[in-house]
């Protein structure tokens, strides 16, 4: 049985994952962080980790960056593992995080779906056997008219998974329309659609001469996110201090 | 029997109308018009409309924008109609076009296959239904990487057609990754990918609360821009003087 | 404000109807009717429409074949209109409806969303367009592995819509691995595929000599079809007898 | 250099690799084997192998399965590798074929392409991370009209690629429409589209709660498949007898 203090208990993956959690008899949330509305949670809430007096495996944060510095020091305080899904996190808070860990377990991840993890690792061998035959690659993600960020983090990271393989020779194209160019052959052009209340979909294409393969992923909903994080922190409970992410737990 | 100049013979486009000119007994290309290389044609080429010396009933035109004032004024001074689809001309060209077709049949398209076209026509009641419920509305274009422009005239064409029946209130949106803010209603994505060697692929996406539909077209060939281009010359010949596009051809 | 007999209101989509209408000050779910389980519901439910005392303007069913005649009897002893979104109903069943019809308004669909609607309009208006230039049609369907029945009724509708325009010549084919022989040109092929929790993708595929245009919708939860269902009763309340479909609702 | 004898070089797919082997520098036909019509060949066309007597390193055959008996007995005869991409073989045949590859190298291929052949290996990979996560698996495959056989045999190796890993313990299903019940979970699901010129489209769908990933892969020309053949055809050269297969190719 994991026991969880889920920091931002009450944002909306704070929620889904609540209620996830309750159906699975091997883990249990113990404790909510937020400072935000009551939302009639089952588990007592604080105001933070430090104030938090109950005994917890490990922290599910799905916070805002706002609050990372101060749940790091927290939790390394009090030796607590923790499965970090906050995104838009400055390099600062970065040196920070890769700091903590030489002290506690840090799983930290951009999309925490099984299928998109999964997607990660296949592109890896897909861009070694491809990419010498002169495919190009290219990512079109779309999601809702509600989000701020173009690309999304997670085409980003489906970027710089294939980018790892390339050396890290290239250089991300978000807009074509004003250059008047053929293809720079070392290039990923990445392409945000937005509309409706799409949940998340991303597609990875490699084009080649007379055949194209396309990987593609979907989300139906916010559960498949609440399902990784909690997959994650089983895991991650009792793991020694380092930086880990959802390679590991797919195996 | 339709006698066509094929202007511009020597070029790709030419070559493919040529080819397939041949194996209709409906038409026949009795003279090409080109500067550039010999191609072994099974027809007598010129280096201008002017210097023809051939009846015809119409002129195929896919050459270049530089070529375009010349052949007009020849065309005029002929009384012969031109099927245009030559892209990537100037305001001031256009204006010309208009005013040449006071005098001559003029019918002009930024893609002359059927299916786009088909997609044109469809598109514009898809938007009078699904825009007054709420739905966002972009485009996913993808060619080959020796593509100069994005987005494709093609894509530009369909947003065209959306937007008159928006009462042309939409802008259209290349490029989000600057932008840090929530879609904004009243615009129009359109994403340009580049790879491989794509022939041409136009995706239009009305996204809405919990549905999508998507448009697609995907071109296999050049030879459905020369079936078209054809289909349109049989159409034009004989026609009173004015603009048409391939919308008066597909009925 | 249109009052609404709920009849199935214990099954899952009587369930976001009434959360549905609960946020739409336009309607109010006066009544329930259901055998099974409580599900502490806004509003009584009753047994049968016969039972219940209520006054209503319209009656929305999404029960199952075995309650249509009893709803059918009591509906037109009472005067209500019905929207009727139940499937698998029996060739007696259907002529029931159409004779029920002759004394009040009955609206019958086998989709209830907006987005499905509007291209069941599409589709007759393409195949008039590209069947004379000899595309053939197939569609796809995809939902969750726990539908028993395929093709879907969608799938169906989709493809009569398509053969009306055809002069119902056209047969509907579901499986090609015994026939070993070259598509009959005079056929739609219709795949059902099945997995996961697909809540319901239909994609119609015109495909000609090199170029392909296809036609796709995604739902992605239930409550477009709970908000086509309130959109119809709205349009149903104080309707002449008679047969209804969602195209008159939407236009 | 590698010398090849083109058997079955008077076929399309024969005329295709002719075409392709003449821009290659490191490979040349040096002799033709068919039976059919004079396609103007640049080399020597033989009747069967055994009439050649040209040295050649390997052989190419996209010939019919009438032909295979006689090409094993004379490539064995003459100790000449071949790479044999006829479908369609009896079981007697592929028996016949196991044991000439113990005289002779033979690299067996249902489809030559770089693409298709990448694919077969990332699909085994993400079988085994997401098939014990619960995802149902579905294949769809699109090819032109004209195609005799359903599914394709690219369909069923992709099939067979993945029930490998799953210790051939699932079943394939063709044709759901006479069922009327939920999915079998020891099931893959395999549909084929037939229209136009397709030249060939395979979707693999792996759809699990709430998410769905799909790899696709289309085919734009039989280019694809002379390259892969010509590739195939350089690795064979000089080999020790043996089977192998287009993974040994791209490695």
């Amino acid at each position: 049985m994991t026991r969880i203090i889920m920091h931002g208990c009450n944002g909306s993956m704070g929620q889904v994952i609540s209620e996830l959690a309750r159906q699975d008899e091997n883990v249990h949330i113990v404790a909510g962080i937020d400072l935000s509305g009551n939302k009639n949670n089952y588990y007592p809430v604080f105001n933070s980790v430090a104030e938090c007096d109950i005994e917890a495996d490990v922290i599910i944060d799905f916070s805002s960056a706002a609050a990372a510095d101060k749940l790091l020091k927290d939790a390394v305080k009090k030796k607590i593992p923790i499965v970090l899904c906050t995104t838009g996190l400055s390099s600062e808070q970065i040196e920070s995080i890769q700091e903590s860990s030489k002290k506690i377990a840090i799983l930290k991840s951009a999309n925490m779906s099984l299928g998109v993890n999964t997607l990660l690792k296949l592109l890896q061998t897909a861009t070694k056997v491809l990419n010498g035959a002169d495919f190009d690659i290219e990512i079109v993600e779309k999601h809702h008219n509600r989000k701020i960020d173009a690309p999304s983090g997670t085409a980003l990271a489906l970027a710089d998974a294939i980018n790892e393989v390339l050396n890290n020779e290239y250089a991300y194209q978000y807009d074509r329309s004003a250059l008047k160019e053929k293809r720079n052959k070392k290039e990923i052009g990445i392409s945000a659609v937005r509309g409706g209340t799409i949940v998340g979909e991303h597609e990875v294409i490699f084009a080649g001469v007379d055949e194209v393969i396309e990987f593609k992923h979907t989300a139906y909903s916010k559960a498949i996110f609440a399902k990784g994080a909690i997959s994650a922190a089983k895991f991650l409970g009792g793991k020694e201090p380092g930086m880990y992410d959802m390679s590991h737990v797919i195996g």
